[in-house]
């Protein structure tokens, strides 16, 4: 944003808890709307935050003056802001990956529905939507997501039931949140990106295919009717498909960025990933393919698991053992709404918490 | 041509000698047009070419029925009809590098006179192209050509005095005619495709960077403004970007065409290319700085001493020589026009001549 200034005004601003941040942020872009959990705002100056009146993220998403949404945050609270912008016919631009996976029928239908358009920041997502500019969809073949393989990628199946949180937050390319640095470790991460892929692009699930690649340069690939493939590279820095998603169809100038240098970065290689070794990624590939609000199950449980291996209460392969049995009791919903995905969601936190507790 | 019969009529069809082959193709194609050297087809049964009427290549080139002209031609005859075509307005998908290696200049002022539009068959140009289709040519920052680095990327430059005609024929990835596989050999046919790219996108020479690939893989990437960069890959195989020339902006099934699987083909490395056993590329991008009647000069004198080489008579590493010496003794022209540029060509090809006799 800073770098964009001349482009973008800020129309509205969302934190958690995290108000000190928020304050910070209305100082420097003056947003007419702020949104914020409890009432710790209220005690403070409101001239410290320019006036700026509270709304809910859905109002600021729907707003007459909102042009462009960017839903970052983490977990399921994306999922009402996206769907009330997309409904007002907004552009949004989704770093956000629940929202998808828990609801891509939904989401893409409100899309439809209201004329909003969505646009991805994820760099594997970025990059297949580069790779399409001025392709026609219905030439796509097949999607290519890469994937890095994560902190554990050359563990062996009895080094990876020892593995503890500090090592599965060291993330071989990329700096990312804990969460998303342990999903990234278990795959889980890249079976979501592949049931993002399938609602961002609609593409059958079946013609997703996921390629183990270490140095994280080639960000993913498409795979055409005539049997072309176009690639989208880079160094991994954020900066440019988030850049990519609200500047479209222009490209600006992103001078501090490092330039990729083939000849500097050493051969690329591509392997296939490890369905035994990481049966984090079997299981969402087999959510996705079940749809309904599998997905939602597969996402919570997982949360839920991923919060009690970090707190060191269960090991790295009790996390998919947890997500299995969370899944296996759960009973699904062919083409559930909102509230059906909501529900499901709700349970499967539950439950994945008493099978901890009657474990721990 | 043969699988896309219900897309194409044949209007003309042109040969060289080989009245043979455009004999069956006509029986094939049915053109109303032909061209060919020499008056062998006259003593002939007329019934076998189904009646098409003699023409030049420049009138076939013209012809109002015709859409688009493929110039396919080896060398400086396929200049003049190409120059035909867009000055008439037509699409030509372009095959011949000496095209634009000579009179570029020439040739992208009468398409953009005759509003004719170019397009290239060459693999490393189609990827430049597919790589830029949806994307603001005002937006690209750097041509990156993959060169697989010919048949001796790994000789030695005493090793590269010795090689023969035989070994310089074995290209390690491509199928090509004998001319253009020792062109690959001494990588001047790679300084000859940046000249082209140059004409063919509007790019800057300085803006064009050759990286070594010896997978023959990627087949060229694109850098754009924000950093990004594309690539299109695939297996070694003309009949992709023939088509993709042929029949954009649609991308046709090409069922029998084998589909790259980047975890089967190992590794893909990106190496600097090297100058000094190389010589020829360097003289290639000089000539290509120079502008003006220089690149026609080098083209011309490379014909000249290939033939040589091939037959023989002179070594490998004696290519080079040849070159740089006619380039030494040329008076270039600035801003050539196309008689100034087919003189340069013929002082081209009897100074390199008699350089030739004056030493064997």
């Amino acid at each position: 944003m800073r770098g964009l200034g001349d482009r973008f005004r800020v129309v509205g601003l969302a934190a958690g808890r995290n108000v000190t941040l928020l304050e910070e942020q209305a100082r420097e872009f003056s947003p007419r709307l702020i949104c914020y959990e409890g009432n710790e705002i209220h005690h403070r100056d409101v001239v410290s935050m320019k006036g700026a009146a509270r709304a809910s993220m859905e109002e600021m998403a729907a707003h007459p003056d909102t042009d462009m949404v960017v839903t970052a945050t983490v977990g399921r609270a994306g999922l009402s802001p996206t769907l009330a912008a997309l409904e007002a016919g907004k552009v949004v631009a989704l770093a956000n990956k629940e929202t998808l996976v828990m609801a891509g029928k939904v989401v893409t239908q409100a899309a439809a529905h209201g004329r909003g358009e969505l646009r991805p920041i994820d760099s594997e997502h970025s990059a297949i939507w580069q790779c399409l500019w001025g392709e026609k969809r219905s030439n796509v073949s097949r999607l290519i997501l890469t994937a890095s393989g994560g902190a554990f990628r050359d563990k062996s199946l009895d080094e990876l039931r020892l593995v503890t949180p500090e090592q599965a937050l060291r993330h071989p390319t990329w700096q990312m949140g804990r969460k998303i640095t342990v999903d990234s470790a278990t795959l889980l991460n890249k079976g979501m990106e592949a049931i993002e892929a399938r609602w961002l692009f609609g593409v059958p699930f079946e013609r997703i295919e996921i390629v183990m690649h270490r140095e994280s340069i080639v960000h993913s690939l498409v795979e055409f009717s005539d049997g072309s493939v176009k690639a989208q590279l880079g160094l991994p820095d954020m900066r440019l498909p988030i850049q990519c998603a609200l500047c479209y169809p222009e490209r600006l100038p992103l001078p501090s960025l490092p330039r990729l240098d083939l000849k500097q970065t050493g051969p690329l290689h591509f392997e296939m990933l490890d369905l035994e070794r990481f049966p984090c990624l079997g299981l969402t590939l087999e959510a996705g393919h079940r749809g309904g609000t599998y997905p939602a199950v597969l996402a919570a449980a997982d949360e839920v698991a991923v919060e009690h291996f970090l707190a060191g209460r269960i090991g790295f392969m009790d996390i998919p053992r947890l997500i299995q049995e969370t899944l296996d009791e759960h009973d699904g919903v062919r083409d559930p709404g909102l509230g059906e995905i909501l529900a499901a969601d709700a349970w499967a936190r539950e439950r994945a918490q008493d099978l901890v507790r009657a474990k721990t």
